[in-house]
Parts: structure tokens; C-alpha cells; sequence
């Protein structure tokens, strides 16, 4: 593996009851005057604004509101909730949502302390010397945005979307109490799924030298996911799945199970660019690209993919070539995409080709992306092609 | 799973060239005043004490020393410790070597900045409420302590060996740099091997609901071990192996792996009772009892060893029930330390049974143990007279 330095100092707190039990304590450690941001409003018909209010009003917090944090926020939101930490003079952040919310209020976090536009960071202009405190209560398993400091923000002016991050941007804590993702639509259950796992792949792929711990660690969990993700779907109050769904979305990018490791990331590049344009669901998008991207690469390296069929998806790889079993693991991908009702083509979007030239260039124009293989432009293009 | 606060704020660096980059720096972010703890000499001989007291010594640090910490090591050590802390305004504690050196070190942290003697501390007599800053360098593969709170101290006049720690003993950074095990002696190496483990064993045998993710990542380790020991055994210095093995100990106790899971502990427990009489390594004591415990409580769950058996060892379980696949499981473990040339028998230690009554006596003081199953006086008696 590559050397490497894992810092990651975000508590943690799983499972139901502990919002009640540790909330008040982690936010009035910070301060009394809190920027709440959230999204659509599904937090007050699910109960969990209220329950929040409540609990911080007892606390003798101060309470702010940023809402209407968008899927795919918007650097328009990151601006207005920014002016708010200034004017109301904001000693921490509280982000109540999924991985947009708390990307959002990341970028936020970062912004307040930052002397110029906080989107010179995302472009790689300028760097994060300090950011308000934040923390996070979870209501999607996806993003893993809960424990590790980075958020992907949209430019809608430009139609740029770009991660970014800082060393400051961990969440100081988060709470994941499973039951706050019983309310969660069946669409976005399974984007959630398609995100996680395309944060195991990203991993999977690479070229760095002998990473066994790692490998079996991402095997663990994706065969996690692809075990727990339909008993969530079929039973939206299934504790033990949603739990477990949650937990994998935590882990499959907090670093623990990629130390070491140079990932691919190829794909999260390319579906920027879709998002981008067309403003879809980035776990929507991911789906798509992935099974593309597998057929595209899987002659680099087909003993990872056969690894993928063996390890993960229990095929027996006695008298298969690495080839024959990389090609099973790829099935085996998109019987799972299938099984759980993830979009399969760029069409289930309605997007046509007219565009595929400009997300192409795009994708490529700091340089070749990818690091299991390097894609050029004619690679991307051909991956978003087999993708219509 | 179970509800639980994670929280593990340890900056990590991995790999060659670490320290010679980033030591100085993590050093005098706390201070110039340092103590250097270590052993019998090792890091003398093999030039980790020269590099050390080079790079810090250019840094501005003024270093003091406290050698020759045990393995096993001794609260009479702990206390030398803490007094050059109090006589000498130290800064921060440097931790040169393994676990017992590293284990002190975290003793002699909380001891400096505690009211009273630290032993109240293990003794569940007092709490830490601060202790000075910790950084470790590791230079053997084994208990996991670079990368948690906690740690394991023996009262050689009381005969008793007791964990304990708090959340302010998690070193501040640890370096680990594979090249520094290359001189390990193979019996260390063994011991090393046997420890981490029972580390994962502990975590594996558990009375938990609903883990599946912590099984799959727990197996992901043990498989990884079993599958470099060897390796390592057969060629000190193949830099693959080492790092291998040093990561496994640092993911099988830094909490990573075990999260919202009520591990069961009674061989350590009862480990601790041996070699607090009888001085002998604590890798070599695990793995004589892990197998005698291993046959007293597999009826308890026999699908959890028959998952040993399957998803680790990769038993064909067509056709076998749980109780035969238990039974596989065991040998496969008993055949690993077979094949690594661990310790099988008390008698290999020239233990006989004469304090059999009082080590099972003094393991169960302050009530039944484990909790996969709860061992009374008589459970680990029994153990103990098969280990024979």
C-alpha cells in the first residue's frame, strides 16, 4: 500500500435513542447560537425538526435556519447561509439531512472563516485555514458525508459541480439513528445504495501495490450492501437493514477500509458532469455509468474484477478464466442495479447524446481522470455513449 | 447492533520515510520537553533510537528517557514515569516500541496529571480527567495500543494485571513504519500474530443482534492475518508481510471493526490471570486458551463458529451442520498456530496445575466473565485444566 496518514476525529453516534441522550451535551459544547440547515421539509413532516427544536430550546441554544437545501446544493445556498454565520454571529453549525444538507452546510462551515469565495477552494484557487464548528444528524444513508470532510458543491452559474474539502471540515459529531430513515422515498433508498457502492468500487479499482487487508475490507462491505439493501426496500421499518444500510454508507468512505489505497474515481468524475447539466441523482447517475466503466476497464486489471465474483458475489471460480469471471462480476453488478430498480441507461432521464461531447470535455479538462485506468476524453465519451 | 459513541482521534502515519517526514513536526506541536519511553534496548541496537534523538534533537527538543519498560509492563515502572514528568515539566511522552512500551506510556500520561495513585485508575477505584499528550512510534505488530485508548499495567507486588485507559490517552499521532519490525525475533513475531487475533476473536464470539457488517469486516481481518503470517515468519524483512501484519494490529483494536458490538474478553481475562503469576508473553497465553475456549462454548452459537469455518478458512459447508462446521473452524484455528509455531500447551511454559484454583479464582473476582457466554469459577477452571 502507500504510505499514508488517516486522521479522522468525528464522534459518532449510532442507533435510536442517543439523539435524546447526547444532542444537547455535543452542540452547547460549541456555543449557544446554531445555524440549523436543512432541506425540503421532510424533516418537519417526519418529526424531526420538532423533536430537535425541542431539545435545543431546553438546551438554551438559539436557534438559525438555512432551508431549502437542494439535491446537488447549490453555491447560491452555500452564499446565503455563509451571510447568516456573519450577521448572527454562528458558533456552530447543525446540518439535519442527508448528504447535500450536510455537504451544504460544510462548504458553509468553511466559507464563514474563509477571506474571499468559498468557491476558490472547490476550484483548487485558494485553501481552508480554519471553519466553524458542525455537526450532523443523518436522515439518508448514502454519502458517507457524516464522518469525513468533504462535500461536492454545484456552480449553476457555470454548470460546474466539484468536491472539495479541508482538514477542518470534519463533523465535530454526527448522530445516525436508523429510524429517521424509515420516511426515506424508495427512490432515494436506493440512489443511497447506488452511492455507497459506487464508494466501494471507486476503492476496489486501483493500481496500488498489495492492499489485501483493504480489499477485503471493501469486500465486506458490498457484500453487506447487496445482502441488506432489498429487505430495506421491501420493509422501509426494518430496523436491523436500515441500520445496517447506514452503517455501510458510513464506512464505505470515512477512509477506514481505503487507507493506503489510490482510488479510481473516474466515475464520480463523469457523473459530476451528467448532474451537472441535467441536475439527476447523483446515486442515479453513478448506477448508470458504473456497469459502462467496468466493460470499458476491465482488461487493465481482470483479476480484480474475478476477485469482485469470487469474494463478493460467492461464484465459484474453479475452471473460469479471470476474463470469464470478470465478465460474471459485471452481471452480477447489474443484476443487483436491476433487483433493487436503479436506473440502467442515461435515457431513463431522458438524456439524449447531444451533450455527451460537452460532459466529456469537461470531465478531462484538469487532465486525464482515473487511476485504475486513465481515461482521456474518447474514453469518457465512449463510457457516456454505452450509457444512453 | 448495539447503540455506541465511536470516537478514535489518533492521526495515523503509515509507511517508510514517515517519521524522517512528519515527526518533528507532530513533536513540538505539543512542546520541547520530551519523554522518551522504551525497552530492553532493541530500538538501540536496530537505529531507531539514533534517528529519533537525531530528528528531534535538530527540532529543538530536549529529551529525557525512561528505559527498560517490561513486557508485562510493571505499575513500579509507571510510577519512575510519572515522577520525571512532575520533576521535569514534560511536554509530551514518546512512546518508542510495542504494545507494553506503549501501554505504560499511556499509564504514565494519565498518572502525571492524576490526583492519587494511577492504579485507581485500573483498579475502577478513579477516573482520568486529563493526561499529558501521547505519541507513539511502534516497532511491533500486536496489540493494537498506537491506535487506542487503552492499556494493560501489572502490580507485581498485588500480582494482578489490569486494563484500563480514558478518553485522553489516545496517542495525538503514531508512527508506523513496517521496516522498524524487521528485527523482531520470530517468537515476538508469533506472539504478535496470536494477539491480534484474539483481538478479533473477542469481537468475533459475541452475544450481539444483527452485526453483519462487523462479522464481515472482523473475518476480513483473520483472513488477512492467516494469510501473512507466514510470510513474515519465513522472511523478516519481506516489506509486504510486515506491513500487512502491522495493519491488521492496528484495525483489530482501534475500534473500527467492533462497533456497536459487546465483545466477549473472558481470554484475556483469563490470560491475564496466567501471566500475572507466571510473567509469560501474552500472545503465547492467547493462544493456548483461545482453542480450549473455543471447545467450552461453541454450543452456545455453533453458527458463528460454522462462519469461521465458511467465510474465513473457506470450508465448503454443503452438506455439514453448524456443529461439524464448528469443529472445522477449530481445527483450522488450532492448525494456524500450529503452522506459525505458536504455543499450544501450558506445559510449554512449564505450567502445571498447581495455581489452577487461584488464577480461576482471581478471573472471575469481580463476577462471571464473557459474553458470548458467562464463565463462572468452575467454566474457567475447566479451561484452564484443558490448557494444560
Amino acid at each position: 500500500m502507500n504510505s499514508f496518514r488517516f486522521y479522522n476525529p468525528t464522534a459518532l453516534y449510532y442507533g435510536k435513542g442517543q439523539i435524546e441522550s447526547h444532542l444537547a451535551e455535543e452542540v452547547t459544547r460549541y456555543g449557544k447560537r446554531v445555524l440549523l440547515v436543512y432541506g425540503g421539509g421532510s424533516i418537519k413532516r417526519n418529526g424531526l425538526y420538532d423533536k430537535v427544536q425541542h431539545i435545543l430550546a431546553d438546551a438554551g441554544v438559539t436557534l438559525f435556519e438555512l432551508s431549502g437545501v437542494e439535491p446537488n446544493p447549490r453555491l447560491t445556498t452555500v452564499h446565503k447561509g455563509i451571510d447568516i454565520c456573519h450577521s448572527e454571529n454562528i458558533d456552530l453549525i447543525l446540518a439535519v439531512g442527508g448528504g447535500s444538507v450536510l455537504d451544504c452546510a460544510k462548504a458553509i462551515a468553511m466559507g464563514a472563516k474563509y477571506d474571499g469565495d468559498v468557491w476558490d477552494i472547490y476550484q483548487r484557487r485558494g485553501q481552508a485555514t480554519d471553519a466553524l464548528p458542525l455537526g450532523t444528524i443523518l436522515t439518508l444513508a448514502a454519502t458517507g458525508s457524516e464522518m469525513n470532510a468533504g462535500g461536492v458543491i454545484t456552480n449553476w452559474e457555470t454548470k460546474e459541480k466539484l468536491g472539495g474539502g479541508s482538514p477542518y471540515t470534519f463533523p465535530k459529531f454526527s448522530f445516525c439513528d436508523p429510524e429517521n430513515t424509515y420516511t426515506v422515498p424508495q427512490d432515494q433508498t436506493v440512489y443511497g445504495a447506488c452511492d455507497m457502492l459506487a464508494h466501494c468500487f471507486e476503492h476496489y479499482f486501483h493500481p496500488t501495490h498489495h492492499t489485501p487487508l483493504q480489499q477485503h475490507l471493501i469486500e465486506a462491505v458490498i457484500k453487506t450492501i447487496v445482502e441488506h439493501t432489498k429487505a430495506a426496500l421491501d420493509n422501509p421499518h426494518d430496523y436491523d437493514a436500515r441500520e445496517t444500510l447506514m452503517y455501510c454508507s458510513t464506512m464505505a468512505l470515512n477512509g477506514m477500509i481505503s487507507m493506503g489505497i489510490n482510488g479510481d474515481w473516474a466515475c464520480h468524475a463523469i457523473e459530476h458532469e451528467i448532474s451537472a447539466i441535467y441536475d439527476i441523482p447523483h446515486g442515479g447517475g453513478l448506477a448508470i455509468i458504473f456497469p459502462q466503466w467496468m466493460e470499458h476497464t476491465k482488461n487493465v486489471n481482470p483479476t480484480r474484477f474475478a476477485t469482485l465474483a469470487t469474494n463478493v458475489f460467492g461464484v465459484d471460480g474453479a475452471g473460469k478464466t479471470d476474463a470469464e469471471l470478470a465478465d460474471i462480476a459485471i452481471a452480477k453488478v447489474r443484476a443487483f442495479y436491476q433487483e433493487i430498480g436503479a436506473p440502467q441507461h442515461l435515457a431513463d432521464y431522458q438524456i439524449g447524446d447531444d451533450q455527451l461531447e460537452r460532459m466529456a470535455s469537461q470531465a478531462v479538462r484538469f487532465g486525464e481522470i482515473g487511476n485504475f485506468k486513465k481515461l482521456n476524453k474518447d474514453d469518457v465519451f465512449a463510457i457516456l455513449q454505452a450509457s444512453l
